[in-house]
């Protein structure tokens, strides 16, 4: 395998070289019928923003080109068979959950899931038993699970058919996956592993071993997160004979345009051979050039930064304010000097460092310059009190739906005051949005928890999906 | 309504101005980290490739400038509400048809529809009643449904709840539209039409009434198809209450990816623009530009050329041998000369003519001059004797599926001789594409016709979705 190769690129370069005449969608005709405001960003990619032509193969019936492509993908990744997602990890996460079970199969779900695993519980008309991950108490966010949970819902609940986890973590946090899979296979579990953001430990040390490596049945990767690839380009492995391969094919071909896009395609082919030729000398670099970049933050006497070692992913940086103020405050200062984090939450701005080969041309030092200036004028704004927050306390292990999901489509619903709803049945899914880890679950019962982590949310300044009323303190609920 | 603005486009123009940093998804940052190979093509669209960064909206929770950008597309189509898709017309029709009908519900279905519709009937679980639709023996393809037709279906199953068309078909043909959406809604029945082809209909004279017009409740689009938008931007509209908007909105979350492609969101954005400002002086060039061409292809002596009128798109080109070769072989010299057609069937090559603008730069006489070359030496090969094919002949009405897809569910399947296959239920849909219309559906009883059709087509080197053994002349059936 050369995986300096990328055939799929390369017939669409070669394809353009020929200055093709385009009597066929799409309707810019190879870049020739644009805006002119347009042009700068987007003339030069239209050549290759192509259709099934000849020798361009199709990615629903793939023989050519993305065959080849996806034959080499599926090399790097050490996994039986390998296909390109152009709907994101998204309908990574759907068909895996569509294909493997059936309705009103009991399924084990990590709890801080990402919301497009809830939508596919929901699709599917599953019976989900949420997990509850551990807590890290220094960066205050969920992180995986333990094989001590999976074991005693297990013993709840031994009728389960698979599981479905969340590794790493928004984060970063990795967690004992193999001691997890290990069990489950022994109990005849299928294991699907949501790996959005883990599409580059493929590369080996100092990232965490990837769930592919560790014996997944199913592995979904976002490859626009972190290798190259444009957004909404997406990864997924298939490495078991545990799952239904023509249910695979026909979800995805399902539920992912039938005209798929050429550049987003190319773009994880292009990653692919990134992430494969990824070598030591890369590496080190990338170490060197990340501890360089560390130091300089140091410096800066109101911020204290939090990150992982190989147990975790050292691309996810976070950093906390020293004098109370919260993430989102922290974000407005970085982004008001020109420097966009990936998100911020209550206690956090979580930074995604880039992916550095030996020769990326990336300025650190000019950045570290941008965010010290971002921080020299602290404010004295602080936290409300109660600054444990969001510490989860008491939570059961797992927990079940009080309203199955045929259930929940029979009952009416209503909004009413967040402070009346405790002991409700929520009508919606509440998701501060990003990271899009689910706060309240549809059919969940509500509870006085919840409803204190939500209101102080609002009270900071998060986004959510769902929760259409709640800039008015209300939820849905079933009547 | 100032149709020249582009807010969500503008926004991500104003956001690359600033020079900022991203620590922030996706991986390439700004395009900073790419292989070396791929900058030609990607570097300067990779800028506003971002994430739902401040100021930038989300694409599932819009109100900012998505919001803003979706207002002015329901103003040019002149509906209540609309969306942008960046999984194509696939996720228009899947969601139309999985938030408009429940499980087991009878719907009606123009036979000649994408294989996008047939997933959606399965996956929602849905009684399909299939509706044949005209012929036309000139172009040799499936047209549009009659009024007649569709009150005979309904005279057979009144308790139908809705149907789903299909406007204009691939080759560019509309029908009496109206007459069938006002007998529909006087029936008590949803309307959703498959306009994938039709988005620059809003345009006016010379282009037919598009859906929209026509007061079809839900309507979906591929903008990419005709309009300047990239592949997999597509529009979906509302303009009903018929249809539960909450369903909608859970299914276009549900089913898109949450890391939606702002530069297919901007193409959307920009595309509106282009449409909503074509004017009289744009008619009256494409009008003259066509003409000329047209007239250019007419002293080719080995060739004939079909076109619409104004009852039909003018976009849309059909050219077809004198000599007797299938399209497949016109399509093959065409490409020689590097004129790429839309597709080719057994009898037909089909060209989508550019949507000029006045100030479109585009060489047509050039293109001419490729096409004369492409045929300067027609072969002499001639098609098979049977030429009157696929001249579909004696055909129901309408037609149920023989057995549901919960029944379909729970058999088995195997591989059998397509000699054999006459009399049983495909376990598979067969779909030659393009164009994507299926000639066996999943859950069918084969006919002699159908397989007589299926032989020729894999004679003349048509591709299929389906059909894993086709090539050893086998298929899937029901045990």
């Amino acid at each position: 395998m050369n995986h300096d190769q990328t055939p799929l690129f390369d017939a669409l370069h070669k394809h353009t070289t020929h200055l093709p005449v385009s009597f066929h969608v799409p309707g810019h005709k190879n870049g020739q019928i644009l805006p002119e405001k347009a042009r700068h960003y987007f003339q030069r990619m239209l050549p290759i923003d192509v259709t099934e032509l000849t020798g361009l193969d199709d990615l629903h019936a793939p023989e050519d080109v993305i065959q080849e492509a996806e034959s080499l993908l599926a090399a790097a990744y050490g996994v039986k068979e390998s296909f390109f997602l152009v709907n994101g990890s998204t309908v990574g996460n759907l068909t895996m959950i569509l294909a493997s079970f059936n309705e009103e199969d009991m399924v084990f779900v990590q709890k801080n899931c990402h919301k497009s695993v809830l939508n596919a519980l929901k699709l599917a008309k599953l019976q989900p038993v949420f997990i509850e991950p551990d807590y890290n108490h220094d960066w205050k966010v969920a992180t995986g699970l333990s094989i001590s949970s999976v074991e005693a819902a297990y013993q709840a609940y031994p009728e389960v058919k698979g599981i479905i986890l969340t590794y790493p973590n928004y984060y970063g946090f990795t967690y004992d996956l193999k001691s997890i899979i290990e069990f489950c296979h022994a109990m005849d579990m299928v294991v699907l592993v949501d790996e959005a953001h883990g599409a580059h430990f493929i590369a080996g040390t100092p990232f965490p071993l990837s769930a592919v490596q560790l014996g997944a049945d199913m592995v979904t990767q976002s490859a626009h997160k972190t290798l190259p690839a444009m957004t909404m380009a997406s990864y997924l492995h298939l490495n078991s004979n545990r799952i239904d391969r023509q249910r695979v094919i026909f979800l995805l071909q399902a539920l992912q345009s039938s005209s798929p896009s050429y550049p987003l395609m190319a773009s994880l082919d292009l990653a692919r051979s990134f992430i494969a030729t990824y070598d030591k000398k890369d590496k080190d670099n990338l170490i060197m050039q990340r501890k360089a970049f560390l130091e300089s933050l140091k410096h800066i006497d109101c911020i204290k930064v939090l990150t992982h070692t190989d147990n975790g992913d050292i691309l996810k940086i976070v950093i906390q304010s020293t004098k109370g103020q919260s993430g989102f405050a922290l974000q407005k200062k970085l982004e008001k000097a020109g420097v966009f984090p990936e998100l911020a939450d209550s206690h956090n701005v979580l930074l995604i460092f880039p992916l550095l080969k030996s020769d990326t041309e990336f300025d650190l030092n000019a950045i570290s310059q941008r965010i010290k200036r971002a921080f020299l004028f602290p404010e004295e704004q602080t936290l409300p009190s109660n600054r444990s927050y969001p510490l989860p306390m008491n939570r059961k292990i797992y927990s079940c739906l009080s309203l199955n999901y045929r259930e929940q489509a029979k009952k009416g619903k209503t909004f009413i005051s967040l402070n009346q709803s405790i002991g409700r049945v929520s009508a919606e899914i509440i998701i501060p949005y990003p990271p899009g880890i689910p706060l309240v679950m549809e059919g969940e019962e509500i509870t006085l928890g919840q409803i204190k982590e939500l209101k102080q949310l609002i009270k900071l300044g998060a986004r959510f999906h769902g929760g259409e009323y709640l800039h008015e303190q209300k939820i849905k609920v079933f009547e």
